[in-house]
C-alpha cells in the first residue's frame, strides 16, 4: 500500500503508482458496485466490466434514466493540443456504445481556449488541432439527432455568456483552493466555462441525469461544477461523474496523454505503425528470455499490450481469460500477445479510418452536430437571459 | 489641501472631497497642458477649454493622428445598469464632436456581463437596460461608418475569443493588485474583457492612437489595457486616457451615478421634470436670502447649475463669463441661475429625445452600427486566430 506521499493527483499532473482506493477516499467518491455495473445499458462495456469507470459520484440517477427509457446525457470534451491517440478512444467510444444501447444524449467540448492557455502552442496551431481532432469526432459515427460538438472559441455567442452566467455563481478562492493561483486571468474564468460544458445538454434539453465520465484526476473539474449546479439557481441537477483509473501509456504506468515524451499509437496510425510501436515499445509483463517465459510465466496486469486488450479491445471475457491464463502458464508468448493486440487495435483502427477517410468537407458534415440557433436561445434562457432576438448575434 | 486618508480613489469607489493634483501624482498621469488643449480639433469642447478633462497620458499620438487627419480612434463604453442620465451626456456627445470635426472612429462597447457580476439585477433587468441605453446611444447620431456598438453578450462571438487570447497576457496577480481579491472568476477575467473593449478598433481597423476618455477614478482599467498592449505580441499600440474629473450630482460633490440614491435627471425627462429637479434639487452656491444674496453674492464654484452650464451646456464664453460675474456680484440670483441651466438642458435633451423618438426597431437601426463579418474576422485574425471560415458559427 502506498502512502499518501507516495502520490499526487491534481488536475494538471498525475505522478507515481496511484493507490486507487486511497484517491477515492480522498475525493469522496463512491465505488462502483456489481449492482451497478451489471445496471449499465446492453450487454455491458469492456471499460465498465472490468473496472476502469471504478468510481462515481450519483451514477444511480443517471443509470435510472438510461435503463427507463428516461432523458439523460453524457458529456466528454476534447482538448484540442495535438492530434488523438489511442487513449482517446475510450471515452469516445464508450459515449458511442451507450448512445447506441441507451439513447444517450451526448455533448462534446473542444476547449481551444483553455489549451492556449496551458499550453505552449500558438492559436493557429490549436484551431488546426481542432480542426483535425473534430474529423476524428465525426469518425466515431454519432448521431447527430443526439450528439453536439461545441468548440469554445467558435461557439462563444452561447458558451461565453453561458460561462459568464454560471462565475457569478463560483468564487476566485473556490478556483484557488482546486487549482491553485492560476497563472492568468483565463484560467481563473475556464472553470465557468467548464461548468458550462457540463451543465450545457440540462441548459439546452432539460434538466436531466448527466454523466461525465472522466479521468479520476479530474474529478475537481466535476466537483467544482457540482457546486455550481447544487446553488439551485437553476432548474438543473449536479451532473454524475465517472471516474476512471488512468490509462497505461505504452512504456508502462502512467497517464496517456498526446503530450507526453513516450510514443503513443495516434488514431491515424496504420497497421504497420500501429504494430511496430506496439512491438518496439508496449512494456512487457513478460520475462526477459523465452525460455524463463515458458518456465516461469508473465503478468498480464502489468503488461501493456494485455491490458489493451483487457480494457477495450477484446470485447469476448473468455478470449481475455484464456490470454491471461496462457500468459500466466508462459505458453503465450510476449511476442505473440503483442502480435494479437496489435491486430485487434488496428482493425478497430482501420474501422474508424475508413469512416473518417469518408468524410466530406468539415463544415457539411460538422453542421447536424452543432447547436441549432433555437438550442441557443433556450440555453441562454435557462439562466435567464432575455429573449433579445433583435440584438443577438445570429447565425 | 486634503490628505491622502482624506479620499479614496479605486474603481469601485469615490469618496471624499477629491484632490485632482493629488490624484494625478498618485496615477502617474500628466496634466492637459494648454498647448494639447489648443490643438484639439474644430473649435473646442468645453469639457477640454474648461478643464474637465484634466489629465492624460499619451495624449499627444492622439492628437497628431486627430490633427493630421490620421486613423485614429475613440472608446467610452456604457454599464447598462439603469436608464441613462445627465452624466451620460458628456463622453458620448463629446465623443460625436470629435468625430464631427476630425472623423473619429467611435466603438462603444456595452459590458452587460460586467452588470450581471456587480449588480444585484437579473439578466432579464440588465437586458432590457442594454436595449434602452442603445437606443440613447442611437439616439446621439453617430456616423454609421465611423462608429461600433458592442454588446458583450450579444456580440460574444467576437468578444470572448479576443477577451481569451488578451487573459493570457494578463496575470491574476496584477488584477489583486489593481482591483483587490475579486469576488467572483467572471470579475477576475472581466479586465480581459476591458482590455477587448481598448483594443477593439486597433484589432479591427489595424494600429492606431486611440483615446478612452474615462473618469479619473477608472484609470487602472486603462493602466490594466497598457500592461497588455505593451507585451507587443500584437500589432496594436497602447491606449491614450484622458482623465476626467468627477462630475457632480446634483445634490453636491460626489460622482454621479446612475445607482447613487440622488436624484438624477434622465435622458427621458421631459422640460418640466428637469425644471423641477432643477429648482428643488440642485446644490446652490447662493445665498440663504436674497437680500444676503444681493449683498454677498454667491459662488459659482460649487453651484451645480452653474457648473452644469460651464462643464457642458454653455458653450458661449462670454456668456459662461457673465453669469459668473453677475453670481459672484449678487446681481444673478440663485433661482435665475437655475432657470437658465433648466432651460439649456431641456433644450439639450428635446433634441436628443426628438432624435429617439424618430428611431425605428432596434434591430434595424442598430444594424448598420454592428461589427460586420469581415470586420470580426480581421479583429479575431489580428491576436491570431485562425481563418477557420468552416468552423466559426457566423451571422
Amino acid at each position: 500500500m502506498t502512502t499518501q506521499d507516495d502520490f499526487t493527483v491534481t488536475p494538471h499532473s498525475v505522478d507515481g503508482d496511484v493507490d486507487y482506493d486511497q484517491l477515492l477516499d480522498q475525493f469522496g467518491a463512491d465505488e462502483v458496485t456489481p449492482d451497478q455495473c451489471g445496471r449499465f445499458p446492453g450487454p455491458g462495456h469492456p471499460l465498465v466490466r472490468r473496472g476502469v469507470f471504478y468510481a462515481h459520484r450519483d451514477l444511480d440517477r443517471f443509470l435510472d434514466a438510461a435503463t427507463a427509457g428516461g432523458d439523460h446525457a453524457l458529456v466528454t470534451g476534447v482538448g484540442p493540443s495535438g492530434p488523438m491517440h489511442i487513449g482517446h478512444v475510450f471515452p469516445f467510444y464508450f459515449a458511442k456504445y451507450l448512445q447506441e444501447t441507451a439513447g444517450t444524449t451526448v455533448y462534446i467540448p473542444f476547449s481551444d481556449d483553455e489549451k492556449y492557455l496551458t499550453k505552449d502552442q500558438s492559436l493557429d496551431e490549436i484551431g488546426r488541432h481542432t480542426l483535425d481532432n473534430l474529423r476524428d469526432i465525426l469518425a466515431v459515427g454519432f448521431d447527430p439527432e443526439r450528439t453536439r460538438l461545441i468548440v469554445d472559441s467558435a461557439d462563444a455567442d452561447v458558451v461565453y455568456p453561458l460561462a459568464s452566467a454560471l462565475s457569478n455563481e463560483l468564487t476566485q478562492a473556490t478556483v484557488d483552493a482546486t487549482y491553485g493561483e492560476p497563472e492568468n486571468v483565463g484560467l481563473s474564468f475556464y472553470p465557468a466555462v467548464q461548468a458550462t460544458h457540463l451543465l450545457l445538454p440540462q441548459l439546452v434539453e432539460g434538466r436531466q441525469p448527466t454523466l461525465v465520465p472522466i479521468g479520476a484526476d479530474q474529478d475537481p473539474h466535476v466537483r467544482v461544477c457540482r457546486d455550481v449546479a447544487g446553488k439551485e439557481r437553476y432548474d438543473i441537477e449536479k451532473p454524475s461523474a465517472l471516474l476512471s483509473k488512468f490509462l497505461p501509456s505504452l512504456d508502462g504506468p502512467g497517464k496517456m496523454s498526446a503530450s507526453d515524451d513516450a510514443p503513443n499509437i495516434l488514431l491515424t496510425d496504420d497497421r504497420e505503425t500501429i504494430r511496430e510501436k506496439i512491438l518496439t515499445y508496449a512494456y512487457s509483463g513478460g520475462q526477459s528470455s523465452v525460455a524463463d517465459h515458458r518456465e516461469q510465466g508473465g503478468d498480464p496486469e502489468v503488461d501493456i499490450s494485455f491490458l489493451l486488450l483487457y480494457y477495450f479491445f477484446e470485447d469476448d471475457d473468455e478470449e481475455v481469460e484464456r490470454l491471461a491464463r496462457e500468459y500466466r502458464e508462459g505458453s503465450l508468448l510476449s511476442g505473440e500477445l503483442k502480435e494479437i493486440a496489435a491486430e485487434k487495435i488496428a482493425n478497430f483502427f482501420e474501422g474508424h479510418q475508413q469512416r473518417r477517410d469518408q468524410l466530406g468537407s468539415l463544415g457539411e458534415e460538422l453542421e447536424p452536430y452543432r447547436l441549432t440557433e433555437a438550442e441557443r436561445r433556450r440555453a441562454l434562457g435557462a439562466v435567464g437571459y432575455p429573449d433579445d432576438a433583435l440584438v443577438r448575434q445570429q447565425r
